[in-house]
């Protein structure tokens, strides 16, 4: 088995081993064709924690154009103790009015009375076409399928059924040693496109049996999130259903507490799993072929984070790398872009550890090396500004011919 | 002959006769095959007023990232009095550090020593591989070549000595009748990739023989280039580059006062004409094949240019226009991205007149009319913002296999 945690830029800890797939003790998941998707394939996930006691925490988008599922969720649930997650592809339930918010709120009933709970521990979530009412009948016909088939292994069937344009599934499933014993973890995510740093654009659900607050919750899934779905950029749009959602059941018995090691090592195992998932979601970016990540050091954060959006966003730097070219004049543009009215800015470049620009300008490289580094499946970028102290990371998809056909011929 | 002002969004003057090419009294110009360029194509530009009386106005990019033709420009040079611009086209001598100050200066010499004029009035602007110094033999080639190529008919061959990836010309040649008698304006423009509404990403020169201020100059050009030039993207990227300069000879002896009648319809003309230009240069968008525009009302102007920028240069607006396909979603999505925390936000969409968003949410209307109407070469977006007052708009190109081609395949 290929290990999940591929990418240099992610660390394996070592109280971290990798599972070949099902949910943490207390959780069962399935997914069900409905029929919202025009193919027939699975588009209605159901994730349930059967545990009365479970905690949990969320994240959306902070889009001014926000979904249905998203409005319904913020507002009407209890986001310290979801018990369950109904989830549909194909249709976002986006920009579809009053008819929208009605149709989220029968899709938290049906989940409600498919996974046996009250409506105000069900999230809902939606990812696809923008702009076209919810086939309620389709919908209900995928809750009520799914809840015929939930099982502790159905995760993977849930991770199919959430995904749109992605080429591959992005799941975790890992077990995790604390000093108080071994917790489970799992994650189901979708991605492909609008996805940019502003807030995860995407979908990911987190499950864990850990004994923990809603509060502890709370905590790891803001500092997981910053460190993973706010780090990365597709194509720089911010989707309007963006929801991250972790759930602990607390059946492992293994209690994490505030400010002790656990917490830490439980960190840590969410840490790698979410930045894994996260630069699965840029690999996977419509039509990808490489993977960039740029680091900004120097200035203030402020100006660091701007290059980074600058450069990860800027079209020109993705089709080179796509191209697999070792274009930094290209990067020196998007930072200018970022910074106006800087002139002249005592600006370094280097790509793959290689130095290509000092203080503004050129410098001798070897060109026929960097070309060799470059054309690699992950390429990283360092941009130094004058200053010192703020650093920034982002990681960004490449630009190829695959994301125009997806996106000229695909009605999302 | 086809007309000039082809756009069904640039008005066309009544006192507005387009001539077939030719430059204004007092200018003469040329294009010459240096070297610089791989293809032996022309690469070397010579525009030369002969005028010592000359007044002018020049604007460039506001990049952090200037370069080095831009620093030389906008530090030694008299911008009030240009007499002479030298242009070269395969290089941009940006992020060239100290030696690429150095050869703008000679590059500066070289045109002062063509021209027959002072150093301190000849501008110097590149355009091409950034990051790479500027071929210096080539170069002072090319500026020997054009000098004895002057002609006041060689506006053709600048325009073409100054241009990149562009796959057509961009060029004016108009006569104005104003009430004083008839002036003659000229306008040379590059384009293609790196086009940003924040400064006109591109080179454009403008020459007329009216008699006028260099005060009234830059009045004009600030003015024409805020409806033109400064509403217009490419792929969203700032260059390092972009120049724009606007000489007037006086040879026509007719005077163009401030606040007068004719200084409004110099204006006119010279606004219609930078408009076409402006939206030529995005109909040449690396591989595009429509235009968009985007006009946004209502909110404030702040929100309006954010919400206009953000649908411009979303890529998925962008293939969506490419593809032919009516998708107001990805519209609702950009809006929503520009404005974030402003949910819920009753906006109004109409694509080619066509209401299909009204408060937030889809209303019914006639696909099929509507996929005929964005299967045409220039399409109109309108977004409806809560509040009233603002009013801003935005051209951009659509996004298709050939920008991928063209930039993951060519050194920029």
């Amino acid at each position: 088995m290929s290990s999940f945690f591929a990418s240099r830029w992610v660390e394996h800890p070592g109280h971290v081993t990798e599972l070949d797939g099902g949910l943490p003790g207390g959780f069962r998941a399935a997914g069900f064709a409905g029929g919202i998707k025009p193919s027939s394939r699975p588009d209605v996930g159901l994730m349930v924690c059967d545990e009365p006691g479970v905690t949990s925490a969320a994240r959306f988008t902070r889009s001014g154009v926000l979904a249905a599922p998203v409005v319904v969720t913020m507002e009407r649930c209890r986001l310290d103790g979801l018990r369950a997650v109904v989830v549909n592809a194909g249709n976002a339930n986006a920009a579809t009015g009053r008819r929208g918010l009605d149709d989220a709120a029968k899709m938290q009933g049906a989940g409600a009375i498919a996974a046996g709970v009250r409506e105000d521990t069900v999230a809902v979530a939606s990812t696809g076409v923008i702009g076209v009412p919810l086939p309620m009948g389709a919908l209900v016909r995928g809750v009520l399928g799914a809840s015929g088939e939930l099982r502790a292994d159905g995760d993977r069937d849930f991770a199919a059924a959430i995904q749109t344009t992605d080429a591959f599934e992005k799941r975790a499933s890992l077990s995790v040693a604390l000093g108080g014993g071994i917790v489970r973890v799992s994650a189901q995510a979708k991605g492909a496109g609008m996805i940019s740093p502003e807030f995860a654009t995407l979908l990911c659900f987190v499950q864990t049996d850990a004994v923990m607050s809603a509060q502890t919750c709370e905590l790891l899934l803001g500092v997981t999130i910053k460190r993973s779905f706010e780090r990365i950029s597709v194509d720089g749009q911010l989707s309007t259903n963006d929801t991250v959602i972790l759930q602990a059941s607390g059946t492992s018995g293994v209690r994490v507490e505030p400010e002790t090691d656990d917490e830490v090592r439980l960190g840590e195992a969410l840490d790698a799993a979410l930045r894994q998932l996260a630069l699965m979601i840029v690999h996977d970016g419509e039509g990808s072929k490489r993977v960039g990540r740029v680091v900004v050091r120097g200035g203030n954060i402020d100006a660091a984070v701007a290059v980074a959006r600058a450069v990860a966003n800027s079209p020109l730097v993705k089709t080179a790398l796509h191209g697999g070219d070792p274009n930094w004049g290209r990067i020196a543009q998007a930072v200018g872009m970022a910074l106006p009215g800087t002139a002249p800015l005592a600006l370094d470049i280097a790509i793959e550890g290689v130095p290509v620009c000092s203080g503004g300008g050129v410098v001798p490289f070897d060109r026929a090396a960097l070309e060799r580094a470059v054309a690699r499946d992950e390429v990283e970028y360092e941009v130094g500004l004058p200053g010192e102290g703020a650093e920034t990371e982002l990681f960004f998809s490449d630009f190829g011919h695959g994301y125009v056909t997806i996106n000229a011929e695909y009605t999302t």
